[in-house]
């Protein structure tokens, strides 16, 4: 089975989407699934996010075209990288490391052989005159050797750092999901080690501060009670049991939290 | 051919939805089609109606992942809803069976057989950790008898009582749909038994009073012009031709209506 | 591959949509793509400039079902629009006429053989009970002569008129996409021939005046700045690099535009 996924900022609203699927059903005969075309408008980090928590659940050999582009018709690259697993086609900006770099070891190829883009690519629109031609022939099966050559110089992006030690986390707010979710930059599985479940702790965001209960599910919690957890994708997020948390506590991606516990 | 459907309340900004079609694609070759992931975030009762006014188009052997799933986490069981044509896999919250009753006989399975699950189960997401993997193994061939044990005492939900007599007809409204149509839980073919097209109707809606006529499609009142008629998938329904009646009337889900006629 | 689209102006928080693809599966196993369900509700033009921007990168047989359809139920016609390389089915109110003309040479057949539509056809919902099911039995070979007569009196559709001479260029708004990017109705083949990149030109629009450059891609000027491009389907389009256009300058589409340059 082939498999082929999107990713973009470009919205449902006009053809865009619609057109990079004609472009890649043209070329090869794929299974085609959306991560998202919702992410904020030019918002590299948000949409590096995104992907990097949709991939686990993909099988080998699937291929993502990856579009947030701010920078499209500057001579910013076009790039492929390949890990043992998954293969993942974008800009050279930052928004398919992350995802890459949690299936191990890859390989960043520049993408050069105009063989395989769209015979006129447009200046604002590589997402349907390069990515998606080059996923598309990657699936029908040509080496990564035929794209362009191998680069140790593309651009890299993380999601900032995060401390815990034995009485303090501090990190940052990475994304807000569609329930309002917080979710931050704060890794679950060493967050899981020196804080048990059911502990209170004490939450500093914005100029506020929250004493709340850290708790395996939102249901350990009464409705519309505030309560932080490890969710779905490994992170540490703050949620409201079926309530909006981030119109609540009036945050936004980007800002800093701090979290006390004893 | 292999058939899967999604519904849910996760929206699409984050990648919630594209994990649970990346853990399906992993088990099984099928065809996917979303049904809507626009639910409001907890509303069981929206997703019911929803599902339920899907599935009549779906073909035999289709199965529906359906997750709308305020209690997950907690003790609240998972179910398989198998009736003679298609089938059903989410929470046992009521979600999953106006759908499956409006097919006729159903049994409801418990889902207990953890070979049919992922290996790592998390506290939050069971759409992508039990239903999806659940469904897809359905798809593969597995029998109904390996999921787990037929339970009775399942979580019913119905959408409330309706009253259809000689003069009046009481009932309430059930979901807004996306050009503002307002959709009752008063039956079409009950209704078209007492009320003829074209008649004039005195409607009570909020605190207000309408005389509309019932007619059998928008384009019987000029644009603008408040009716009621029987919707596409047999509720009375009060609209506005070519305008947003729910907008107009200020009304929600769960509001009361009440009609004369003569 | 049997290749099958919709568009619509439904939007995905309730079933419609999902209805249509049960629908067509039920009788076909095509390959299904949205181009978009975000059209303005009733806004035909917009939907029809949608389709006609998605369908240049769709392979050959693709059938495409579009409805964007005020009139339903009334006595407008259903039809199909056969090209030489794709097939159009929808209401006949314009909606699908700009997409086909621009594939060259076409015919109008009108939809009055029963036996191809579902037993029960709404008066609300032909998108379902009507286009699709005819859509499905194209894709299974049918012959055009099996849906009904052609007729020359079909409802037809532009997207207005642009003038450009040596120094003025006069056309109106079209279409405001995801980004906020004014998209107008003027010809980016037309304009290239009388205008060169990086010149400045003077853009009325509303009451307002902005000396802005007509540039090659949005990264010609810094994040922030106000330009002209040719957008990738090849009409002129005013931006904001990194920003949104429309909000900032207050338009709508059907607003007029003028540009001066010498």
């Amino acid at each position: 089975m082939k498999l082929l996924t999107f990713l973009s900022d470009f919205g449902v609203k006009n053809s865009y989407v619609s057109q990079m699927k004609g472009v890649a059903l043209s070329i090869t005969d794929a299974k085609i699934v959306d991560i998202s075309h919702e992410i904020t408008p030019h918002n590299i980090r948000e949409g590096a996010f995104v992907l990097m928590t949709a991939i686990p659940y993909f099988p080998t050999g699937t291929v993502h075209v990856a579009v947030v582009d701010p920078a499209v018709g500057s001579s910013r690259k076009g790039i492929v990288i390949a890990t043992r697993s998954q293969i993942f086609v974008g800009p050279d900006n930052g928004l398919l490391v992350p995802a890459a770099r949690s299936l191990g070891d890859f390989a960043v190829y520049e993408i050069e052989n105009q063989k395989l883009t769209l015979g006129s690519v447009s200046n604002t629109f590589h997402g349907r005159d390069v990515f998606t031609p080059v996923a598309a022939h990657i699936l029908n099966g040509i080496l990564f050797e035929q794209i362009g050559p191998i680069i140790k110089d593309f651009i890299d992006l993380d999601f900032g750092n995060f401390e815990i030690n034995d009485k303090t986390i501090i990190g940052k707010i990475i994304h807000i999901d569609g329930f309002g979710n917080i979710i931050t930059n704060i890794d679950g599985f060493t967050l899981k080690k020196v804080l048990s479940f059911d502990k209170k702790i004490v939450l500093y965001i914005g100029k506020k501060k929250f004493e709340i209960p850290f708790v395996k599910s939102y249901n350990f919690v009464k409705p519309g009670g505030l309560l932080a957890t490890i969710n779905s994708s490994n992170f540490l997020e703050i949620a409201i049991n079926q309530g909006d948390a981030s119109k609540k506590l009036g945050v936004k991606p980007d800002d800093n939290i701090k979290i006390l516990f004893s």
